[in-house]
């Protein structure tokens, strides 16, 4: 059965030293963060999430979820009680606003602790993790009394929250969509229709389900503009917060699906439903993308989760199994095999595994920083600033970390030959429930069209000159150090790399958009390891300098340093050929006429 | 439900124009494969594929295989009907020895078809799959009565075989295995041990099966080189042929796997089998990978025909689903969205499969080509040259395809969205059935370290050279051609990125053998990339031709051209990025000590 340990000394490594988030404590939304605080909270979070989550994991994926004849659905045995103690422990309530009930520490922290929890279980997390998207969602556009009604119940965890945008004939492109909303005398709507592919939307875990839903309007347009959000209970809440009646919400079938087994994907069923318009009218989509944005980097850390728990089963394997000897000759002479950690290609695995977790987790948590800083930093200015960098960054974020989770979940497994293949050694669900996060919240094509359509050009390019010219900065600053220097020029081939393909695009792309939607994904490609490499550059500095102030964790900098030399000598050389597939372009790949294939 | 339609046509092309067959027909083995032949024998095949095999490939998966409390296997519904049609076809024994009962046609002709059958149902071609597997290993070692003792029942596919060298502890590494043959007084062994991951172990499909087994006796080394090869039949048989006592062979357990539920992955327990040795005494290993050659080349199959068979019903949908509009404006204006084949990135998706697949068919049917004039050409020296070729290139196909297989099928289920991910829509099977074929035969981080470590060297290089004198030749003459200039160059970019790795690993890995080890993965890219360019620019040059003399069939050869152009402006650039990787060598992979994991 695979394991888990959270990376808890990691995480500390990037809040404290990396992103020093003490810098902030002036800040009131900082003011309790302290490095006692964050290190008591990813404590207590890690155990939760290793003792209570994790162990019901497995399990879950094998039994998966079961909905009965009269449409309620049971999840997999221990998500019930696990679930009970996370309410107790207020773990849905940590970066919420005290205003309503939550404890009001950054979102950085949560963040964090997310991670754990993915990791630990990626399915139970979903619960949880949707309630996140309509707490998001209700605190944007609510009305005070809406938000009255609904958060504290969410925050606490009692009720939880779901996303209903897709329907059978429409994913991507919402102003397909049918469901209708009629307007009452009451004020409420009437909300009919199907919706599928929802998440959590029917369970047994909690005592009510707010569920968050596009429609249209009666009297609005048929078409992207005329959508509006719903706020649809599973139970009607009376005016005293008590619950009502059933409202005529239902899970029409869970999905069978490839993985996560242990989140019920339901069809949902709107039969006439009391709905309550929430937001302006026909803003929908507004909403919708305030709950897609939270939920987009949430996805993001699926993969950087499911790569790190699939690394660590995969490096304790490699460890153990005996099998072959070392090129250099017999490295455990005494047995009759050497461990297949030995092997450079096993090696070569666990490295890019191991950069890409380390690197991910440091842009993970600097994005949640960018969140934070958004609302809270103290000028316009700065929040500006900070919206601009999670902006640009979180398509990247989404479809880089989900792609890579999967890479390095399957080459996890493939540590593992013929056993990952073996359901009991827990692999080859490592594998299936990472597939997911490509293809949700916007798929990874999506996100790639989200950066180079808008993102790159929003405001005419303010938020990739401040990103680039940061990135260049880094470089400048340690280009003169001996050590880092080697790192700096690693990171400089990728910027020149990311400018070349931004040049191109810029110079072949306005006329001929295929050209953009061509190397889209080549560019966001670039980003990431842009990104990443930013991020590796300012942790080997962070590491340099500890060793040279003679840290008392030596072996920590310094493992931190070859990782960081590993990532740039042999991870960020892909931006050349990232490049060359922006700057081929849209022609002999859009040649072909649609009935040719 | 997904579905499959051969391609017959490209097959066609492949052997008659590019690999023109009808130039051996002087040899006697290929005496009867005249074009007609093969056409008629593809179509024949392709309509057995789609319409016996195919129908039973997405409920195979959804029920399985069962295993009784006696240890008797049921496959799944349909499975026993469609093996009694292969067997009443004769489809098991296109390209067996007439001697025992084959019908003689080249090795080429069964792979053309054999991919038609692993696209259908992977799960249930692995069956009479490992039949050929037995069928070699029998052929290469067995003495002339163990040859008419099992072949003609192998060949007609009414007996099967499987491959057994895996235990519990040990797969790439045999040297460890603990099975033992003890001699008697007859002369036959009495097997004794556990073998794991057995495909096709025990079933319900034919009336005996045949165990190829890899044990040590009792008086061998117990190392790589105390292995001996043993046949052990589940009914003993007769000298009369008919069918003896029950073997003491059983299955102890089906394994829960990923994928390929259709076939039958057992545990089989030797309780003091009756074995007869085939093959010299101790040269078991020799034997297994006459085996494993053959296997090799059929696993780089089933990356292909993965692939294949994805990408077609990624095309389907592709063309069927409305969901958003081109960036160039509406495609299908009458329609509410258009078909998201017009979307760049779905393009993208559907051309490097389309690449993939129809460069890989013409390597695959070259690879086979090879297989067969290693055998029966002419000349000791055009066979030495085909055993050169294919003995190199037999890891560069498992490897490459298989992992290319696996990220298309992968790409091919992104094309669905979020429906992808859901089990009535068959893409995600392919997903999981083909992530077996990176494992299994010899991971492909086995078959990458047989390239480096063992195939460039063989011969003081001559496979190689040869390899790439040809290659080189191809570009030299096709540079002189308009057309056809800009692809050669494309090609000769990858030539001197392989030159330029295997230089760097000829100065690098002799002292530093983790330069080899660590490089390899990259390496068999570069040669898998180099080979699907070398099949590129053959065909394009066919297609060039074809044009120019006013063919009857324009858009076929237009459309190949068109994937030509794509391959060689899109695909083959990563070759740089892999010559940086072999070029940077095992240091700050190896680094990090074993324990700082």
């Amino acid at each position: 059965m695979p394991s888990y340990k959270a990376p808890v000394r990691d995480t500390l490594f990037v809040l404290n030293e990396v992103l020093r988030c003490a810098q902030y404590q002036r800040l009131p939304a900082f003011a309790e963060a302290t490095p006692d605080l964050l290190q008591a909270v990813l404590t207590e979070g890690a155990k939760f999430a290793e003792e209570v989550v994790q162990p019901i994991n497995l399990s879950g994926d094998e039994l998966g979820c079961t909905r009965h004849a009269d449409g309620r659905v049971t999840t997999p045995p221990g998500f019930k009680e696990a679930y009970r103690q996370f309410v107790e422990g207020g773990w849905g309530a940590l970066a919420a606003d005290p205003a309503y009930g939550g404890q009001g520490l950054p979102h950085i922290v949560s963040t964090a602790f997310e991670e754990y929890m993915i990791a630990a279980n990626m399915a139970f997390t979903m619960y949880p993790g949707l309630t996140l998207g309509a707490i998001a969602a209700i605190t944007a556009v609510g009305s005070e009394q809406q938000k009255q009604r609904y958060l504290p119940n969410l925050i606490s965890g009692h009720w939880t929250g779901t996303m209903n945008l897709t329907e059978p004939h429409c994913g991507t492109d919402l102003g397909l969509l049918r469901t209708k909303a009629e307007l009452q005398a009451d004020g409420t709507c009437r909300i009919t229709g199907t919706k599928i592919f929802i998440s959590a939307g029917e369970h047994d875990l909690s005592h009510n389900i707010i569920h968050l839903v596009l429609a249209k309007m009666s009297d609005s347009p048929d078409t992207v503009k005329g959508i509006s959000l719903f706020v649809v209970p599973k139970f009607l809440v009376n005016d005293d917060g008590s619950l009502g009646a059933r409202n005529a919400v239902t899970c029409g079938a869970i999905e069978e699906k490839m993985g996560i087994h242990g989140n019920a994907t339901c069809v949902m069923n709107y039969d006439g439903a009391t709905g309550y318009l929430i937001g302006e009218k026909e803003k929908g989509m507004r909403a919708m993308f305030i709950m897609m944005n939270a939920a987009r980097l949430g996805v993001g850390l699926q993969g950087l989760a499911i790569s790190e728990v699939a690394y660590q089963n995969a490096v304790i394997y490699a460890r153990e199994r005996l099998q072959g000897r070392a090129l250099t000759g017999p490295k455990n002479a005494a047995g009759k095999a050497d461990p297949i950690i030995v092997h450079p290609d096993v090696r070569r695995m666990l490295m890019n595994a191991r950069a890409f977790n380390e690197g991910g987790r440091a842009l993970a948590l600097w994005g949640a920083l960018m969140v934070d800083l958004a609302h809270a930093a103290a000028t316009p200015e700065e929040r500006q600033t900070a919206d601009d960098l999670v902006g640009l960054l979180t398509p990247v974020i989404k479809g880089y970390f989900t792609d890579q989770g999967y890479v390095n979940a399957t080459n996890a497994q493939q540590c593992f030959g013929g056993h990952g293949y073996v359901r009991e050694w827990g692999m080859e669900q490592f594998v299936r429930d990472a597939r997911i996060a490509m293809i949700y919240e916007g798929t990874n094509g999506v996100q790639a069209l989200d950066l180079v359509g808008r993102k790159l050009a929003a405001n005419g390019g303010r938020a990739l000159r401040l990103f680039l010219s940061q990135v260049g900065a880094l470089i400048a600053e340690t280009a003169l150090d001996r050590q880092l220097a080697p790192l700096a020029e690693g990171l400089k081939r990728a910027l020149d790399d990311v400018q070349g393909a931004t040049q191109w695009l810029m110079r072949n792309a306005l006329m001929k958009p295929d050209n953009a939607g061509a190397g889209s994904i080549a560019y966001l490609y670039l980003m990431g390891l842009l990104a990443l490499g930013y991020m590796w550059l300012q942790m080997a500095k962070v590491a340099t300098a500890a060793l040279a102030a003679s840290s008392d964790e030596p072996a920590f900098y310094d493992h931190k340093l070859t990782t960081a030399r590993y990532f740039f000598s042999h991870v960020i050389a892909e931006t050349a050929v990232h490049r060359a597939r922006v700057e081929a372009g849209a022609e002999n790949l859009m040649a072909l006429a649609a009935e040719a294939f």
